[in-house]
């Protein structure tokens, strides 16, 4: 059959540029972009409406926290502004998803302090890149007076350089430094484990 | 330590707004929903504006194409539109994803008819819930003449019943309908094929 014919994908132009901007969120290819295209199109047009306006609203009002630089629609954010905490606490985490993890633990009662990154000399991520700097600053703050900084970042090989450097320039501020336990995770199985987290589980072992 | 703090998840209510409508997507859950959502504070803010502003215009332009009911941001679509394609010549389709399928292989020169379904009778989805009717007054308007029907509904159940329910409803019409050819697909391997794809090969074949 023709084989010369004008071609397009078959779709209008307002399906095809939906199609692409969806296609560059993370793990989202042209398939899936298009089945959510195509799941949007039949859905009811205020839920739609209620999707775009919620990016809007995200990206209008969502900054970062003047004080522990985690997000805020405030100039501080919600944690800093609770009296309840504990401000003499900081829990030192990579990132907002890292602060929202521990949040839904619901164990911790401190503050935190978001780092935007870990150092990765590899990617060009150096401490600077980091709020390392706001940290310290905080620290030295005398009307904190910070009894405890726990060091929150990933069990990663950059999580594990960053918690170093942090243990490193922390020494001098003469505030107490913890790490996250390391071991076997909770439900976690022997057997399935790695040998990194059984050494860790070993090394770290508690009096029963 | 504190168990009886006022808690949420530590995010930005617009945050977790655009989290909730995110994972009304089909196939998305909450941590892929948070992962986006992340992942669109850290971009640009004309990236995110530009995802936003193409939901509300395909939510507000695309519709069915009057005569084919593809999708359409037109009266008619650009595919009923173009003089050089057969208008004799009518594919008949379960829903606009499959329509840019044949689309994309290049090969069909005809024009659509889009059913929007097929007729599953455990859902409830009889013939009058799909644009069959439609489809029986395009094929009686003597103006358009058609000669063949090719209907390309999935070789699902519901594909296959649709398909036996439209040659029936045709044949009265007297156009000559056709059904897509079953098979191994391009790179199968016989080894892995099921046997209803097999069988299907086997009594579709073809003299060399």
């Amino acid at each position: 059959m023709a084989e010369n014919l004008k071609r397009n994908d078959g779709l209008p132009p307002a399906m095809t540029r939906l199609v692409k901007e969806l296609a560059r969120l993370p793990g989202i290819g042209e398939k899936t972009a298009s089945r959510l295209a195509f799941n949007l199109l039949n859905r009811p047009r205020d839920e739609v409406i209620a999707l775009a306006e919620s990016l809007l609203e995200m990206k209008e009002r969502v900054g970062l926290c003047a004080e522990c630089f985690g997000l805020s629609d405030a100039p501080r954010c919600r944690i800093c502004d609770d009296p309840e905490r504990e401000h003499d606490l900081i829990c030192v985490v990579e990132g907002p998803a890292d602060l929202m993890a521990i949040e839904r633990a619901r164990t911790f009662g401190g503050i935190y302090h978001v780092l935007h990154g870990a150092i990765a000399p590899l990617d060009g991520i150096g401490p600077d890149d980091l709020k390392i700097g706001e940290l310290l600053a905080r620290l030295r703050d005398a009307d904190a007076a910070v009894r405890e900084v726990i060091i929150a970042t990933n069990a990663t090989v950059e999580g594990e350089a960053t918690a170093l450097y942090l243990a490193k320039v922390l020494k001098p501020i003469g505030v107490r430094a913890t790490r996250l336990a390391r071991g076997l995770p909770a439900g976690g199985d022997l057997e399935y484990s790695d040998s990194a987290t059984l050494s860790s589980a070993l090394s770290g072992r508690r009096e029963l």
